[in-house]
């Protein structure tokens, strides 16, 4: 099992342009067979930080979401919204 | 609901120190009865990177949490192991 954090950091003027956008990538994201859970938060001390936490079978199945149609067409559209550049963390279960 | 990540550095020859402290530190957290989910990840690229992640019913049982007995006891000894001071974000499911 891979988990993942993935954090974007969108300027705050710009938090309602992306807010449909991640809402059509969670849909569509949990919509694909191998995505065990997906999951966008809000950081409550910075509005325009945002989190996901994903959890994936392999690196295979993350690959082929990174890869899709949807990925694909609207993360570049809310990256262009980044105050600075998102991060991320690939993660094993310690226990 | 409140989501948790609470990310810790620890230095790399400690890391064998504080897995039996972490280990307590999540067989007992899930002990309590406010407590929705507490997980704890190793980042893939960094040994000494740990992340957990929390679920919660609100702030106070947060606050229940860190005023606890096991808390008290083993975060401090857990910080002793540290690389650098640790980070934690309190957020909100964004949908």
């Amino acid at each position: 099992m891979l988990k993942v954090i993935a954090e974007d950091f969108i300027r705050p003027e710009q938090v309602k342009d992306v807010m449909p956008l991640y809402a059509e990538l969670v849909r569509l994201t949990r919509q694909e067979p191998l995505c065990l859970a997906y999951d966008l938060f809000i950081d409550r001390k910075q509005p325009g930080h945002f989190i996901f936490i994903e959890e994936w079978p392999d690196q295979a199945a993350l690959d082929i979401h990174c890869a899709s149609e949807h990925f694909r067409r609207l993360v570049p559209m809310i990256d262009a919204c980044q105050a600075q550049p998102g991060t991320y963390i690939l993660m094993d279960q310690a226990f």
